[in-house]
């Protein structure tokens, strides 16, 4: 399935996250991973992404797609994956 | 249809862009817009926004869903509609 993954986490815990989620998507945005992956993947990486979590202060959220072709996808301004960069 | 707007803005723009955003959809994290809205709607919210957007700085993700049963939303951690609060 397709996945897109928003985050708002504090700054003491914000890397850490993007570390374990780099594993599994593809940082596109500021806030946004992106991706196909299996549930199966997807559960682990949430399970892991959890326990840095502080759920009392963080936000994710997942919006899961069944197929890609269900959603379209417009950019306005900078398009670009923050992987190619970084990585 | 359903529509996520994700946004990535420089300082200077990012209150007005999120004011301009909350007249067409609800703000449900700090970097994300979501809600029903229809493309006639759209087109006029992205057509504002793009006035305010430094285009070689910020950058602006609109996902389109036909219909809202095509995604599923999951929560961890925090989960509120800041619309809610500030509003």
């Amino acid at each position: 399935m397709f996945v897109i993954l928003t985050y708002d986490v504090g700054e003491k815990r914000v890397n850490k996250v993007r570390k374990k989620l780099k594993e599994y998507l593809i940082w596109t945005q500021n806030s946004v991973f992106e991706g196909e992956i299996t549930e199966g993947k997807l559960k682990k990486c949430l399970y892991e992404v959890n326990k840095i979590l502080n759920k009392q202060e963080d936000s994710l959220y997942i919006y899961e797609i069944k197929t890609s072709s269900h959603i379209k996808k417009k950019v306005i301004g900078i398009d670009k994956s923050f992987d190619d960069i970084f990585l």
